[in-house]
């Protein structure tokens, strides 16, 4: 078991001039981001995608290891997606894959680690011993 | 219509010392994230939430501004919630809402800007002109 000093990591992510029509298309989307999920190495519960008239496309896919969301704005080649995971898996192929697909030919992000530790023990009422990472049964 | 400076706004909240009973309850939590999307002004879209044996509960409610999402570590006390809206509603009562019904005893907050639209703009190869508010239809 590894000893934990964050739960999670979650990266907030800026994509630009994107492809437009991938941005609209929601089945397209939804296969994008439950691929992105496994190629991060997750494990995927479920997933929803609506597509919102005239615009763009919502949606969640919620992992064991916590969640990915997006949002697009077609017609703004714009998505802001979100990568939370926990445990050992690597939210940055997701990104990496996600780029590609989503033709985006600029990105930021921005990573904020969820869950400190430190932060949590110092709050809690209760001695809460060693936190280690224990993998989630779905 | 509304001259935007960012699409969205995202509040990433840290809930420590929470009630564990209310964590680790699916459906407590579905009914909560729920009731916070509607008094923050927002129209749900759908919502799926997830228990994980044995331990906590993870879900997302679509909205049609954006998200609400929270994964719970109930043998911590502990919660991450995520409120990205979109448009002229106020995340913020949705996080004061979610303290009281989650018990917590401390909370801290992250704000961050999505979209920004001087940046969709600068790194757009079309002239997008000025960036409004556009209410979705669900």
């Amino acid at each position: 078991m590894t000893k934990l000093d964050t739960l999670g990591r979650h990266i907030l992510v800026e994509y630009y001039n994107c492809d437009e029509d991938v941005l609209r298309d929601p089945a397209v989307i939804e296969q994008y981001m439950n691929e992105a999920a496994v190629r991060c190495g997750a494990t995927i519960v479920q997933s929803v995608f609506h597509h919102f008239n005239p615009w763009g496309v919502s949606g969640a896919v919620i992992i064991s290891e916590s969640h990915l969301t997006i949002h697009t704005w077609p017609e703004y080649g714009y998505a802001a997606v979100d990568l939370f995971t926990c445990g050992d898996i690597n939210p940055w192929v997701g990104f990496d894959y996600l780029e590609k697909m989503l033709g985006s030919q600029k990105t930021e992000s921005t990573e904020i680690p969820r869950g400190v530790t430190s932060k949590i023990q110092r709050y809690s009422p209760h001695n809460l011993g060693v936190i280690v990472h224990k993998p989630a049964e779905v």
